[in-house]
């Protein structure tokens, strides 16, 4: 069990006044210590330790710089750890096929067996919560560059600069930064029940809580009585802030908030949700810990795990 | 004094399932009282009304189809209003030379000398909280729309749909919403001093709280943490959320996040800010009434200014 969402634990200091400055990037690259994480279609690249995942990281000086120029499609500056090492990731070619041995591709022939690339979401389960949070930062980046390889706002290709933090048109030099959505996720309680939904396209029994895009225009308190009276017929009173998460899938800020139900029937939009319910602290407390008969409860890395948590190890209002 | 800051009043239904439906928007666009407000350049249309500006608003249904198409960039549907009628806004060419008389240009001959496009920044001052946070609305999709024309994946012109919310890559299909990104605006407090920063091209007196944008794989708390280091070198303890607003310049989540600081001594970033400083609550208060003898705070309409006000009117820690 987590302490705390995933990904909210990143390491490094982000040194964002080193990004600014093209010659300081390249220098920190080339450092004995600088070490570089790698992606292949959004994958991280890890091995096992100690029975859990762990990135597998590479020393950068030791990359090829003409593999790096023909294999590598970005690659960013992440920040420095508490030693002071640059910490790198490059993502590979989604064109690579089969999922391709970075060590022997980069570095010249010493291939690495044991590691392997995973869906982080996988992956998140069991590693160490620092280093999931630096992989994260590097999915969310690298998703980014992914879908914005062209100035949308002229369509001419755009350019990778400020160690992978912006874009710039190749045309006419408008800049680009890496976009965050706004999400808010809700637990929603009236008197001593929280309200839980399935989506359309979870199994039986799986039930998390209510979450929604922030629109342009709108505030965050809005948004979640929005998507509450939308997707349930729901009517919430006030609404505050418990903690923020960042989710790399592609890349949201989940805000996580506690909000007080003014009315009791649900009306679900099949639109959105499956079914959704109300459920007992009781009833609650039994599903996070995976001891309900029926509710199966959201992972320990979600947010919305530890918002109901938070409920359930509350006092009686 | 505002009771709230600007754009958080937004008061129609979103009526976000009617936009999944181009039909069902076709006829709400048709019906006798739907009402539409006009923006050329992001300023919205706006007239005089008991000393306060208002939005220019004209029936939907008088616009001239041939004009729509010729002078018109872009139409949006912002919701419908407590009577149930619908609201759209139009974004003019902006290569239209001199502001265009909309009334006269879109409705044939009628001319109406009495309204005018102004910077929102300005109308919001006076005008009416939910008239101001429609036209917020607005302006931030425009703003989205405007850069925002072609495919970001592959640099084909995109096309605006399901009511403006959404664009779609003409050659792929990719679907593209509307950006919000996430702001962290911290009011900072130690023992009995708040915060105060003074941005680099801000005049000589005016001081608001810090704030930066959150970054891919970064908690809000953590956004609030880095920038208030990088920018004035203080450490911040415990982070909690007080209120969020929508900023339409261009389209911002602005997280108002209240700070304990663990440090006093300030370090400031030259690149950030021309200055900071400590202000104890009279002085806080004094300048937030505007009766400070060098210090200018934050305009009623900024959540900075809420954050402050909040703090003051709190009884001593």
């Amino acid at each position: 069990m987590l302490d705390a969402p995933a990904f909210t634990a990143f390491p490094l200091d982000r040194a964002e006044a080193l990004r600014r400055d093209a010659d300081a990037v390249a220098s920190l690259a080339a450092r004995p210590d600088a070490r570089v994480a790698a992606l292949w279609r959004l994958k991280p690249l890890v091995g096992d330790q100690d029975g859990a995942l762990t990135p597998a990281y590479f020393p950068r000086s030791r990359l090829d710089p003409a593999s790096l120029q023909s294999k590598v499609v970005v690659e960013v500056f992440l920040g420095l750890d508490a030693a002071g090492a640059p910490v790198f990731a490059v993502a590979l070619d989604p064109a690579l096929e089969p999922p391709p041995d970075f060590a022997a591709l980069v570095m010249g022939g010493e291939s690495t067996p044991d590691v392997r690339f995973v869906e982080l979401r996988e992956a998140a389960a069991t590693m160490h919560a620092g280093e999931a949070s630096i992989l994260a930062t590097a999915r969310a980046l690298f998703a980014w560059h992914e879908a914005h390889g062209f100035c949308p706002k002229c369509g001419a290709p755009s350019v990778s600069t400020l160690g992978g933090w912006k874009r710039v048109c190749s045309v006419e030099g408008t800049e680009h930064f890496p976009r965050v959505d706004p999400v808010v996720i809700m637990l929603i309680t009236r008197d001593e029940q929280a309200l839980l939904g399935r989506g359309v396209t979870w199994p039986e029994g799986r039930f998390s809580c209510l979450a929604g895009f922030v629109e342009p225009g709108e505030t965050a308190e809005d948004a979640a009585r929005r998507e509450a009276q939308e997707e349930t017929g729901i009517l919430l009173g006030e609404v505050g802030f418990l903690m923020s998460q960042p989710w790399p899938f592609p890349s949201q800020l989940m805000l996580g908030l506690h909000a007080q139900a003014l009315s009791e029937a649900i009306i679900v939009d099949p639109h959105e949700l499956a079914e959704a319910r109300w459920a007992s602290r009781a009833e609650v407390e039994a599903m996070l810990a995976g001891k309900h008969p029926s509710l199966r409860g959201p992972p320990p890395f979600a947010v919305a795990y530890h918002l109901l948590r938070w409920w359930v190890s509350r006092p009686s209002e």
